[in-house]
C-alpha cells in the first residue's frame, strides 16, 4: 500500500517527525548514469524553508543513496534513498496532541489505526513527498535517456487564474508561476492569506514532451488512470484534469475531436492520451490543490473524547501547498512515465524475438 | 494490467465484436448471498439499445455465472462471469478498417500493438464496461451487507448544468438526470447533437452513504487515488473531482475546512475523504465525460499509410457516453469501496487477535 | 490469489463439478501465432479417461478461446479460455457430503470458508489443472519463438526408480515413463495399487533446453523460487528439487561446484540455475507426488459434527496423480519461463534506449 | 521483484560490500508491541563471525528502526530497518574481479545486468539475509500474539543424518544441531571440510506449532507454495520438502493418508498442510543447502573474456551455509505465516459484517 508502479516500483517510508524519510526504487535497469548533482537540484525545488511562500521548517533534504548504485551507475538492484529529518519541532504539536485539526488526516488516521502520531501528522504529512521527489529525479534521468522531458508550473492561486503557460519563466519563479505578469499578484494573494493566519488554494499544470506513442497499459493501468491515481493521492489535491479537462463535458464531438493531418494533430484536447495510451502529442495534466488545512485561525473541532473545542494551531505550515506540491506532482508524472516506458517494450512479440536472437553466448554442456 | 483491486480483484476480458465480454472476481468472501435478479437489474441500467439516448446496438446483456457461486452463495473461490455478444455488426467497420477515427483509441492501439482489431474498437470499446457493471453488482451486494449504499446521476449535458441533486429522480430518468426540471432540456441537447450527426459531453456525480471511518490505504492506495484511477480510466473521462473539486483552488483554508461539532461535520468540502481515508461523511465524486469521438460528420484524419483522408463513419454509437458511463462509474465506486472495506479490517492488531482467539477447534496430534 | 505470474499473468477459475474450468492469460505480447491444434494436443496429454492409468471420468477437454485472439494471432489483450465440464457425476459424492476424506483438502476448505462444495472437491480438485495445461500450451508457443523447448517424464512409481532419462520414449509412453525397460514394472505397480483399492505415489522430472542466460528476477522472484512455488502448489506435490536436489546436502563444494571450460559447464549439479537466474545450462527440476488421497479402502475419519466414522469412498479417481500431474508440472514450468523471458528484457538500460530510438513516427503538433 | 508477501510485504535492499542492508515491512497492523531486545537476539542467531562454523567476517548487525514504530508500538505505517555494514574488506575480491567463481551467481548476474559488482557478490551475497532475519523477528512478535511458535534445527551435515528432532537442544547448539549425540560429528565434518579448503552441505527442518486451520490462499498463494518459493529462493537451497517429502512418491495412499479420530490426526505425513491450507497440525518443512560455492581450492573456470583460468579464491566464507541459513529459513517461514494469518481473516462474509457492526461512531452531517 506504500508502493506504486509495476515495472518500476517505488516504496516510501518515514514520518514527518521521526528520524527521516526514505524510499526504495525497484526495477531500474542497470547501467543508468546517476547524476547526484541533478538529484540535489531537484530536491531544492521542493525544499521547505526556501522562501517566504513555503513553510519555515528548514531541512537540507540531502539524499543519501544507501544501495543500488555502484561506480556512478545503477546496478539493476533496489535503489534505497534516505533523507534525514533535521528540523522537527515536535513540541509545536503538544497542545493539539488530542485535538483533531479540521479537514486534516488526524481524524481519519486516528480512527483507522486506533492510534495517533501527534508529532506533525506522522505519515500523513507532506514531508513524505520529499521521497517522491528524490525518486522522481531518478525517473527523470531515465526519461532523459529516451528523450522525454517534463515541465510544470502554477496557473492559479486562489481566485486568480492565467491562460499563460510560460514554463521557462516558471522554472525561475519563486512560486513556479506560469505567467510573469501575474506572478506578483499570485505572490500577494499568498502573502495576504498568510497575514490573515489563513491559507490559500492553487493549481498546477504538468506537461511531458516528446512521448513515444504507446505508453499506457489498458485497461486498468492506463496512462491517464495511473497519473490520476498518483496526483489525486497527493496531499490536498481534490481534482485532476487531462487535456481540456472538465470542459469536455460542455462541448460537441466535432469540436472536441483532434483531427489529424500529415503534420500532426490539429489540436490537443485529448492532452496526449487516447484510450489510456500516449498518442504522440504533448501530455497535459492539471492538479487542483486545496488550501492547507493547518491554519492559525481558531476553528470549531472535536478532541479524542469527542468534546467540542476550539482548534488554535501553532507551528510552521505552507500557506499554499500548491507551490511545492507542483514539484511533487511533476516528479510523480515522471515516475509514471518511466514505469510505462518499461512496460511498453514487451507489447509486441517481435521485440521479444529480436532481443533473444541477439543474446550472444549460449552455453550448455553440463547436462 | 487488465486487473484492478487488491483484496477484491476484478480482471476483465473480451472485445466488442468478439464472442463476448467477461470478468473474474477474486477475493469475495464466502457466504455472500448472490441475488441474480439484482445483477440483472443493474445490467439493464447500462444496457445498450435501451432508449433513444443510447446506441442502437441491442444486447440482452445476460450475465452467466461460470464459477464461484454454489447454492446461491459465494464460495470464496473466483467468481467468473460471462456476457455473450449478440448483436455485433462488424461490417459497419469494414470501410474504416484502415482509417484512424479522430480522438479514438484506434490510433494508439494500432501503434502500441502493431495490429488492428478493426471490428468496433476491439478491447478499447465501451462494450467492455458491461463486465464492470456485472462485477459492480456483486460489490453492491457486498456493501449492502455492511450498510453502504450508492447513488449516481447526471448533472451536466453539454453547456447545461444543474446544482440539483435529486438522486431519486435520477433512478427513474431515461438519462439519469439529477434534476426533473432540467431533464427535458438535457434530452433535447442530446437529440440535437444526434440530429447533427454529432455527439455531446456530460458529467456525472456518484455518492456513497453510510461509509465507516477508515476506508482507504495510505499512501499509495488511498481511497481518492483508487477512485480516481478507475474513473479517469473509464472511456471518455477527462476530469475527476472529489468534494468541492476544482473550486478548492479558488478558496481559503478557513472557508474550505470542514469544521466539526458533536453533531458532525459542518460542511463536506472534503467529499468524505481526508488523507485518502473515508472520514465518515458522504463520499462525493464527479466524472466529466467527453463527447463520443465516433461521430457521423466528416473529419480530417489519416489512414494506416499516413495518407490524409476524410473519416466518414457509419455504425451505431451513443450520442452521449456520460449517460451509460455514469452507471459504470457508480459500479467502479462500489468495487473500490468493497476492496477498501476488506483491506481495512486488518488495520489494527486487536482485530487479528480477536479473530484467532475465536477459532474453535485447535487440533494437533499427528506430529 | 488465483493468479500467478508478473509480466505474463494467469488467473484460473472454475470447479470440478460446476459448469467448467477456465483461465485468463494477461500480458501475452501481440503477434504470437496461435496454433489451436497444438493446444488440443497438449490437452490430450493431461486428459482424464485416456487410459487405465487415469481416472475413468471422460472429458473431451475442448478449449474454447473466448477472447484475445484475432485472425489467428494474439492481440495483446487478455486471452480467456474455457473448458466445459461434461462428465461430472455429483451423486458419487452424496454419501460423503458431510465426511472429511483423510488427507484431502475437504477438511481445510471447510474450516477456512465455513462451507463445503461437496461435489468432487470443488475448487481443490485436480480438474482445475486443465486450465493450467491450456495456459501452458500458449506459453510453449511463446517459448518456441525464442528457441526454448521443454520435456518431462516419470522416473519413479512407488518404490521403483530409474536413473534413465529417455524423454523421447516418455512422450509415447502411456504413463510418460522415462525408461522403456522399467515402464512395464511401473505400470504393474499402478495396476496393483488400483486392484487393492489403493493409490500410489510417483515423481516427475521436467527439463528445459536452450535457455538464455538471465532468466529469473532476484531476490524474490528468482527462477528457482517461482518454479518451486508453482510445483509445490500443485495438488499432491510434497517435495521439489533442482539439479542435484536433496543430495547437495551430502556433498562437498569441490564436488558439487560446476567448473567451466570454453566448451561449457563440466557438470550440471546446479540444474541450470545460479543465484536464482538461468545460467545457460539445461534446467532440471523434479516434483514428488503423494498417492491420491481419495482411495476406496475404508479409513478412519470425522464428519462435520466431528463424529468418528469410516470413510468409504466411491467415485472415479486417478490411481497415481503423478502421471497426469507431470504434464501439468511441465505446463507450469513453461509459464514461469515465459514470464521470466518477458521480465528479463528490461534488465539493461541499453535495451530500453535501443527500443525507443527505433520508434518510427514521433508526431506532435496539437499543442 | 525485491518484495514478497501480500498483506504483509517485505522489500529488501542493500549489498554485501555497500553501506549496509535494509528492508521495509509494509502491512503490519498498528498496535503491535515491538520488543527490540527480541529483535537483537534473533539477529545474533544469524550473525557472522559468531563462532568457528561461520564466516570470519565480523558484523554487529545492529538493527536501526527508521520508521513505523512510535512509543514502542507499530503504527500501521511502513517499518523500515537498517543494518550498516561494518567489516567489508572489498580488497579480498580484487583478484577475482574479472573471474567467475564456479557455481556462483557472479556468472548469471554479470550476463543479466551487463555489469559486475565484484565486491563480495553485491546483492547476491548471503549478507542480504540479515534483513530477512530482522523482518522475521517482527513476524515472530506478531505470531506470538496469536499463539504461533516456531522452531528450527540442522538434521544433516554432509553424509551424516539424524532422525532425532531435539529442537530445544538445537537452540543452544553452536551449529543448531537437532541431535546432541550427533552434534560433535557434525562439527567435525565441518571442520574437516574447512581444513581441506572445501565446504560442506547440510539440511534444516523448520516447524511451526499451534497453527489455526485455514492459513493459505488457494490456488496460487497456497501455504506450501509460498513457503517453497521463499525457501528455494534462499541462497544455496536446492530442495524443499513438506511433511514426508520426497518419500511420498514411494508409498501408497492407505499408508500416506493421515487418518483422523476425535483426538486428532493419527499421523502427520502431510506436514500440516492439505490443499495448500494449514490443517491444524504441526507445520513441518525442510530445506537442503548445497556446500558454499566459494571454496579455497583451485578450480577450473572462465574470466570475463571467456578465457580458461584457475579460480584461486581468498576471503572469508561460511564453510557450511546450512547453519546460518537455517535461521534465515525459520525467519522466512514466520513471515509467510504472518502474511497468511492476515489474509485469512477476510475469508468469510460473517467476519466482515461483524467487524463493521462494531464500528462505534458513524458520523455524517456535512452533506
Amino acid at each position: 500500500m506504500n508502493t506504486f508502479g509495476i515495472a518500476l516500483k517505488v516504496s516510501t517510508f518515514g514520518e514527518s517527525h521521526g528520524r527521516g524519510i526514505g524510499c526504495v526504487i525497484d526495477g531500474m535497469p542497470s547501467g543508468l548514469f546517476i547524476d547526484e548533482q541533478f538529484i540535489s537540484t531537484e530536491m531544492q525545488r521542493r525544499m521547505p524553508g526556501r522562501n517566504t511562500y513555503a513553510t519555515a521548517r528548514k531541512e537540507s533534504d540531502n539524499v543519501e543513496i544507501l544501495s543500488g548504485v555502484f561506480e556512478g551507475k545503477s546496478t539493476g538492484t533496489p535503489i534505497a534513498l534516505w533523507i534525514a529529518n533535521e528540523n522537527q519541532r515536535s513540541k509545536d504539536y503538544t497542545q493539539i496532541a488530542h485535538t483533531f485539526r479540521p479537514s486534516h488526516a488526524d481524524w481519519t488516521y486516528y480512527h483507522k489505526y486506533g492510534f495517533r502520531d501527534y508529532r506533525g501528522g506522522g505519515r500523513s504529512s507532506a514531508r513524505e513527498s520529499a521521497a517522491r521527489v528524490a525518486a522522481g529525479a531518478f525517473a527523470k534521468l531515465f526519461l532523459k535517456e529516451i528523450g522525454i522531458v517534463l515541465q510544470s508550473g502554477i496557473f492559479q492561486i486562489g481566485a486568480l487564474q492565467t491562460e499563460q503557460r510560460d514554463f521557462n519563466f516558471a522554472q525561475t519563479s519563486d512560486i513556479y508561476a506560469l505567467d510573469a505578469t501575474q506572478e506578483p499578484l499570485f505572490k500577494q494573494a499568498i502573502k495576504d492569506a498568510k497575514k490573515q493566519h489563513d491559507s490559500i488554494g492553487g493549481a498546477a499544470e504538468i506537461r511531458a514532451y516528446n512521448l513515444p506513442i504507446g505508453l499506457g497499459e489498458p485497461l486498468y493501468y492506463k496512462l491517464d488512470a495511473a497519473l490520476s491515481s498518483l496526483l489525486m493521492g497527493l496531499n490536498g489535491v481534490k481534482a485532476v484534469e487531462i487535456g481540456t479537462g472538465t470542459k469536455v463535458a460542455a462541448t460537441l464531438g466535432s469540436i472536441n475531436n483532434d483531427e489529424m493531418t500529415k503534420d500532426g494533430f490539429c489540436s490537443n484536447n485529448s492532452g496526449g492520451i487516447l484510450g489510456g495510451i500516449s498518442n504522440g502529442d504533448t501530455l497535459i495534466i492539471r492538479a487542483y490543490f486545496k488550501p492547507t488545512p493547518s491554519i492559525f485561525k481558531a476553528q470549531q473541532t472535536l478532541n479524542e473524547n469527542y468534546d467540542e473545542i476550539l482548534c488554535e494551531l501553532k507551528g510552521r505550515h505552507d500557506p499554499c501547498i500548491a507551490i511545492r506540491g507542483s514539484i511533487v506532482a511533476e516528479s510523480l508524472v515522471a515516475l509514471v512515465l518511466a514505469d510505462m516506458a518499461l512496460l511498453n517494450i514487451s507489447s509486441q512479440m517481435q521485440t521479444i524475438k529480436d532481443f533473444y536472437q541477439k543474446q550472444p553466448y549460449l552455453f550448455t554442456k553440463g547436462d
